[in-house]
């Protein structure tokens, strides 16, 4: 059986796939570009680098591992005509991502930028307000693993947390859930709103300029989701009305950034580099969830982890 | 019955001590030197601007609030000879400390410094390779409300927690404890340490250069505590050796930190204003304190907050 790998693992991780699957054909390139996929049975992606074209010339392909959350890039009509399962690695993303999250926010209510900057200058100032996350307001928008887990770590920082899905049932670690439909309120309330939002019909371009006027102009946006929830203008514009207090983004319509772009010039908006699922730990998890589907599929059991539903993308 | 401040509360907690304590007399000095504490039977203090002297002449003197928690600078053996009651705040620092300590944490963990130096030259690095604090190891030196605090947080965050105290006594958020007799190994694990020490003379220069060499060198070392845990000498001499990866201090043995001192100038130790405290909270939660003990006194009751045993120091 063959196992196809458009991106190249370190050498641990390809020795314990080989030892632990003795039966299985594992070939690992450095992109699609060069691998040869066409008597592919599984293809492990990242999940952004295959076509329709590649879909339809594998005829025995008969499931895609994406080791990423997002899946966007993925070409679900012809996946769906051929009937073939996709997996993901949701899930592992939780940690780091949440992690990063809570550092933004305690960066934020710490200050921690304006005192280096203060080292810098060898000046001894006491007197900034430095802000306490407890008793403060998180919305987070996505209540999945990740969001859960943003939940979660605020809950222990003592915050008060509300969330919002789209079926507004209740979520362990929210103290409240909105839904799409009635978030206005809880916007308008919270001190730090997070999205965890993947890329879908529904949530491109959900954040519009209301929302962001409804928004404390105290409050933190930070954005670890995906970069179409809201257009640049709209962020640009909230950043220079000060409708918020600062933005962070770690996604964005076009990745790179381009260099030109407004948003690394503005002091009230923070850009990061899509990076806050990076961890050491990334494929390592990633492959514990391979490996366990690895061998559903070999014993033909249905157990699979993280099936993605291709009529919802996710 | 005469209560003096060497401080100046804010107009709303002035007013609601002089609304819900109509028998006592309240007054209010921006320091020491300009009040009229000699008919004081209650003195509310920071704790540094007390003398033998104003000790031995006021004659009604019965307790002493400090609205801090910090007490090396009071005048210990004057106020046992007259067996003045002594209180304090600890506990209010909790909250602001530990958060502090984490987002600090974070801050290594995920590289903000760094990623703020990409944003501004506006260079997409995704190569920064972000740590997470999930599975890392906690070292907390002081295991009382501050450092317990720290231990529940990192608990949160899925970090192994260690602490060191004198009794070797289980503490709650901590997966061990070990005494200063037995820490080496521990200091030998830990991924971060944290002190949050008080300055008593068993603490002073406890941690020598002997430590340092047995941490590891990714380790991070935390000093929230106070300044004379460690002499400078060994701080500079771990920092250029690379004893560790990264000094944070927030407290020095000379505040403030003069700009010509060389911690300032180091790339692995970062300088704050002895700030980490520091939060809108502090001072309500400070009268809550003494609200409870100025009834506790008048009732003649004997349920105290926060009572400082004169011989320990804290």
């Amino acid at each position: 059986m063959e196992v196809v790998f458009s991106f190249f693992p370190p050498a641990d991780l390809r020795e314990q796939l080989i030892n632990e699957f003795p039966d299985c054909h594992f070939q690992f390139y450095r992109k699609i570009s060069e691998a040869e996929w066409k008597n592919a049975e599984v293809i492990v992606t990242y999940g952004e680098d295959l076509s329709e074209k590649i879909i339809h010339s594998s005829p025995r392909l008969r499931w895609i591992m994406v080791c990423s959350a997002g899946l966007e890039k993925m070409p679900f009509q012809a996946i769906k005509e051929k009937n073939i399962l996709v997996t993901n690695a949701k899930g592992i993303h939780k940690i780091p991502m949440a992690e990063f999250t809570l550092g933004l926010m305690l960066q934020h209510a710490k200050r921690y930028p304006e005192l280096a900057d203060f080292e810098k200058q060898r000046v001894w100032n006491k007197k900034l307000p430095l802000q306490e996350l407890a008793e403060k307001e998180v919305l987070v928008l996505g209540t999945g693993a990740i969001g859960s887990e943003i939940g979660r770590l605020s809950k222990a920082f003592r915050m008060k947390t509300s969330g919002v899905n789209r079926s507004g049932k209740p979520v362990d670690y929210f103290d409240r859930i909105y839904t799409f439909q009635d978030w206005n309120i809880a916007l308008g309330m919270a001190d730090f709103i997070v999205s965890v939002l993947p890329s879908t019909p529904e949530t491109r371009y959900l954040l519009r300029e209301n929302h962001f006027q409804t928004m404390k102009d105290t409050a933190v946006f930070i954005n670890i989701g995906r970069g179409d929830l809201v257009e640049d203008k709209v962020l640009l514009n909230a950043a220079k009305q000060n409708q918020v207090a600062h933005i962070y983004l770690d996604v964005f319509e076009k990745e790179p950034l381009p260099p030109e772009h407004e948003f690394w010039t503005l002091n009230n908006i923070t850009v990061t580099p899509h990076i806050s699922a990076m961890s050491k730990n990334y494929l390592p998890r990633a492959f514990e969830i391979l490996k366990h589907n690895l061998s559903t599929y070999i014993t033909g059991r249905k157990d699979f982890w993280n099936v993605v539903d291709l009529d919802r993308g996710y």
